[in-house]
């Protein structure tokens, strides 16, 4: 990790805020964002000049390297406000410590960790009027990484920008979710950088996601690349699959993202005493259980929605349907897991880390 | 593809060329650019306002999908000028096609064939004092795309800019290039996006190679990412194997790009009665290969270094030293291919574009 500079955050405040303008009932997730946003430069070596100031556009030269080579990384965390108007955050650590092992893998200098807290905190501090109460509202947070240095030559670029980007969420509400499991195209390859939060893993997946789509279905649920015989993660989520009462999901490598919620639903689970296996899921077996009817639920886990219960699944062109339980563990990890975010219950992990 | 909109190309031009800065015997590959650059935008479902203008940087949105998902794609290509002044590319409309299929693989709509070579024409015949006469010298041109729309959800763009950069360039001199073949990282998977010049695939590779670099290696030879067992292709060069007066090279496949460096010297090879075989190449053989005295040659074929010998390669902590060949394969290839990028031979295969 680079040396900490302590440096000072140069604030510059917006003279006035466009809070007014939003429509908080109608937000499209990921597209308006709160009148600051954080960005620090990396140069000569060091992280320097961290500065908060009103969320605008970029300077930023066409050769720039993030735009040639796909150097850059981000992370997605959210803000919750409690009904006495405090502001919490779900385990940022992670986020934190996440970010720069993305950023080692993609050979991007690491981020200091104390003027992450500070940028992090002081930001959600500034624009905390954007964050609304009420289950399900929340701020998205967008920590991200690019490389900045000019030159069309494929090396790693000299010079980045760290940012922190803000925007305002309403319950992301997913409908029912209908997968298809990938038999043909691919996430990631052993070896590669399918575990970091690198900006390339995305559009990859939007070509092979578009075809789902097409034919109804809203995501992929990914599987190894040399086989396809493993089942391992969707786009954005994590994925478990519940069969009879064990709760199956694939164990954390290479290939996937150590999600923040799917560790949060291992803690949960084990905690209640429900059986939970981290291993290879073969799609055999789910394909086996959903015939004999062991497959009770699958439900992908991530920030955005936290928990998104699968209604059914394709696979070699037969559709398996999955009856939608009221009462299942897709409602009940995404209840507690809520109630912890909204300062609503106990926090026994220790999850929630209070701003302001 | 898009149906051709047949717009004129806007055209804005510098006041004061800036050529007279530049010092062309000392020169960074891809640091420095050409007085124009070419930019157009998708909008509404169609691209539109093709414009020439002074090279210079842009404005952008933080929030700009290309920063968050990588969703963009590139190419390389150069010009190159006779002893009589005038101006060639080679092969263009290789490139033409293979930027919309790397496109087609990221769900970037397609650009138009009219407006590309209207605007690669163009761009050359304005800049063309920045291509520099004598063998090696060059002006290296780079179309890319990305995504420009607002917005921090995983979803393909609804906006994107296609751009073209010009860059004057030397001789590639790359020395003695030594190479680690990979044992443990992976530069793409079955399915994925090896085959598209998609910018993640590029800062991917750089921390492997960083890695190799410390060791005294200059690049990758990347192998498949199931069982490390067949070799692929470099960082940004495909990869060929003399054995005996045999050459080898790996199948293009959807991990590995189709070069049109790799393509031409195939041509050229067929052409002499050199036996060639595009097949999945065992690092075994290679091995057995380099210890048994029938490796002749290794090198590396990419529009940068147009032809690049390999001096050594390094397997499981062992090191293969390669005699470098003055009248090898490698040298034949590149005499030959640079004759024909610079007028200074016949054109049986018809690969030159006059521009100017
Ligand atoms: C590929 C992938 N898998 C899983 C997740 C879920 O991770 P988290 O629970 O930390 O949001 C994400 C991110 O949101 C992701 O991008
Ligand atoms: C991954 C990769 N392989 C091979 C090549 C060589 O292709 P070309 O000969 O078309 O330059 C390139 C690009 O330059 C590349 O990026």
């Amino acid at each position: 990790m680079n040396s900490s500079t302590t440096q000072k955050i140069d604030i510059q405040k917006v003279s006035t805020s466009r809070i007014g303008d939003v429509d908080f009932d109608n937000l499209t997730f990921g597209s308006t964002f709160s009148d600051h946003m954080f960005e620090c430069d990396y140069k000569d070596g060091e992280w320097q000049n961290p500065t908060i100031k009103p969320y605008g556009p970029l300077t930023i030269s066409p050769a720039a390297k993030v735009f040639h080579y796909g150097q850059a990384v981000f992370e997605g965390m959210k803000a919750f406000k409690d009904e006495d108007g405090k502001v919490w955050l779900f385990r940022p650590e992670e986020n934190f410590n996440r970010i720069n092992r993305s950023s080692k893998r993609m050979a991007i200098p690491e981020f200091p960790k104390d003027i992450f807290f500070e940028a992090l905190t002081t930001l959600v501090k500034m624009d905390k009027d954007w964050v609304k109460p009420g289950l399900g509202n929340s701020l998205y947070i967008r920590p991200f990484v690019m490389a900045t240095q000019v030159g069309v030559s494929a090396s790693p670029s000299t010079e980045y920008k760290f940012m922190i980007l803000m925007s305002p969420a309403q319950a992301y509400y997913t409908g029912d979710v209908k997968v298809v499991i990938a038999e043909h195209y691919s996430r990631s390859a052993n070896g590669g950088v399918g575990a970091a939060k690198a900006a390339g893993n995305y559009g990859a997946q939007f070509f092979p996601t578009n075809l789902a789509r097409e034919k109804g279905f809203q995501q992929v649920i990914w599987t190894d690349a040399s086989d396809h015989k493993y089942l391992e993660e969707a786009g954005t989520m994590n994925v478990f699959f519940r069969v009879n009462d064990t709760l199956l999901t694939a164990p954390i490598s290479d290939r996937i993202l150590d999600g923040v919620t799917r560790k949060s639903v291992i803690a949960i689970a084990k905690r209640d005493n429900i059986n939970v296996e981290e291993r290879p899921v073969l799609v055999s077996e789910i394909v086996e259980a959903a015939k004999n009817g062991s497959l009770k639920e699958i439900f992908g886990a991530g920030t955005a929605a936290v928990i998104s219960p699968v209604s059914a699944f394709s696979y070699k062109e037969t559709v398996y349907e999955l009856e939608m339980q009221k009462n299942g563990f897709a409602t009940r990890f995404k209840n507690e897991l809520m109630n912890i975010q909204y300062n609503r219950s106990e926090d026994p992990f220790g999850w929630r880390f209070e701003v302001v």
